[in-house]
């Protein structure tokens, strides 16, 4: 992909920075870890600290002092996932801020506004995420509404930078997938979002909607499966075709102390570890394992030392950044089958 | 200063690295902000992860992956601050644990032991550390403890490569702290610690008794304020010949959101910094303020991001550690006073 701050490699893996960062890391070891683009979150920088500020300080990646690509989500999700503080209509969504409990409304035409404010080298549409499960009526219902408002957001995004990528909706149903990315894709958006996975069905089905959506989408055009994810999905979600990824896991569980490896996950504030003078990881190329052992890890987590869990978030996301560039190397090649064979185990243990 | 890990210019600022890393900020980071030598905490290491293990390790230096130099303070002031949690004899302290109640005893020679095992460059003796205020009385009896102890601690210390610094006590009493300078001094330690001070005693009465208490120590050899300090503290004990100081102040208020500038301290988080695109401290060249505002900093802190409290953390250190640089570099050029009187206000305001 090419966008206004370099281009992209794909498959890619999006470190996830909800409040313009990626929680502990500095945008300088994102670059040195191989981070080409960030995800941002749009709802969060609505409500703080302003979409307007941001854009006053000359846009996210200025703000945050980070120079490759940004994607904004269009807070369809973050707005769903807040329940009772929500009421949906056709013109578009009305909620309650999760902080001082105000009342905002968030319509295509208002989140396009706030994401060109933003400035991301990628904006999502505005749509409707149904839960799991939802019946068939109301995933069509909201398939429907969200090739509605996506229309209407194509209309609103004016920016002679940002590209704009539509988003497949249809819950679990592979009529509705079809249906979905065919009624998307026809709107002739430079890239695909594929929205609604990830939110509690079994991995199984959510592959099987991938094997009916991504051949109904563009070939040229990258395809987003948002919200994943763990190592299994990346690799399995590269197998269908899937070019860009994005998840709060890595970050999430390197928080509590449990880490990523080559033999699986561990723990690693975990009293096994307190004598291990071994790497995170040992072969990973990483910050955490260039330098410091499991041990001492442990001995920061333990004491509550915040470098415990930056190490343990460098690790994490170098993990899975590295895991795509192998794919990439392995596809570039011609031998990706084989890479997937040979390290499926790897993957699945994480 | 010559240490097994390099030449420290002096006078040198050392951050506190209690639990064998410097709150929030890498060694990596520590190296290139020109930090030289660090402190680390007996009683803290002691107790977790304990210092067999990190002997086993290599010692601090490997353990925590810092390559420049390294003092361990001898967990005298901390023991003395767990004031009901422990009985001080002639032999030593016996303490409770504060993470665990567990009962321990520190004696000179187990101090020493202890450590030796860690393997900082520079050791600090076991003394005892006189509460502000004390009686004459008590602070004669708890200075001539310390000399005993400090004899013994001498005895104990084996290390070719290990320097032990002896420590002055005598509370804020002139005669104690000339009679403690002369008694420690004789035993011929090779640097010396200046203790019991700035432990709630006005700073015109810490800078009585560095002005009795320096001129009785020996001209070429390293003397070290204990626990200071303030960018005031700093100008002051330099004025009076201190080449060593530490102190958590930088990293403390750095974590509440407060920073040191060349007009005062101001609190970044406070809603007047909202809109400020400046950085922390125009003028600074730390990582903070050479690639982020005021206004992206507040956001953080007011979110509860880590990299807020990382890149405020950064600067209040580099802060004093570059007037730590301007300090040494008007001492050698011979205009110390001259720099002292043009600065004095801004160190005073912060």
């Amino acid at each position: 992909m090419r966008t206004p701050h370099g281009e992209i490699p794909t498959p890619v893996f999006m470190p996830v920075g909800t409040q313009a960062t990626v929680k502990t890391v500095s945008p300088h070891e994102l670059e040195a870890m191989g981070a080409r683009i960030i995800l941002s979150n749009t709802y969060h920088l609505y409500l703080r600290p302003g979409h307007e500020l941001v854009k006053r300080a000359g846009g996210l990646h200025i703000f945050m002092a980070w120079n490759g690509g940004v994607l904004t989500d269009s807070g369809g999700f973050q707005v769903f996932s807040l329940g009772p503080l929500r009421r949906i209509t056709e013109e578009g969504v009305e909620f309650r801020s999760h902080i001082d409990g105000s009342k905002h409304m968030f319509t295509p035409e208002r989140v396009m506004e706030i994401e060109m404010a933003l400035g991301a080298d990628i904006a999502m549409c505005f749509d409707e995420c149904a839960p799991y499960p939802s019946t068939w009526e109301y995933a069509k219902a909201s398939a429907e509404l969200t090739a509605r408002w996506a229309e209407r957001c194509l209309k609103a995004h004016k920016s002679p930078t940002q590209a704009l990528f539509g988003i497949v909706q249809g819950s679990t149903y592979a009529d509705l997938r079809q249906a979905s990315a065919r009624d998307i894709a026809s709107l002739g958006f430079p890239g695909f979002g594929i929205g609604g996975l990830s939110v509690g069905e079994p991995k199984d089905v959510m592959y099987e909607m991938l094997d009916v959506t991504v051949p109904a989408l563009p070939e040229n055009k990258p395809r987003y499966l948002m919200g994943v994810g763990s190592p299994d999905a990346l690799l399995e979600g590269v197998a269908r075709g899937i070019d860009m990824f994005d998840c709060v896991l890595p970050t999430r569980i390197a928080r509590n102390g449990t880490v990523f490896t080559r033999t699986g996950r561990i723990i690693v504030r975990d009293a096994a570890f307190a004598e291990d003078m071994r790497p995170l990881d040992p072969g990973c190329d990483c910050y955490a394992c260039t330098y410091f052992t499991r041990a001492y890890i442990r001995h920061l987590i333990k004491s509550g030392e915040v470098l415990g869990i930056r190490l343990t978030s460098l690790h994490n996301l170098r993990f899975l950044i590295r895991m795509m560039e192998e794919m990439r190397e392995s596809i570039l090649s011609g031998s990706f089958e084989e890479y997937r064979k040979e390290t499926q185990h790897f993957w699945y243990n994480n």
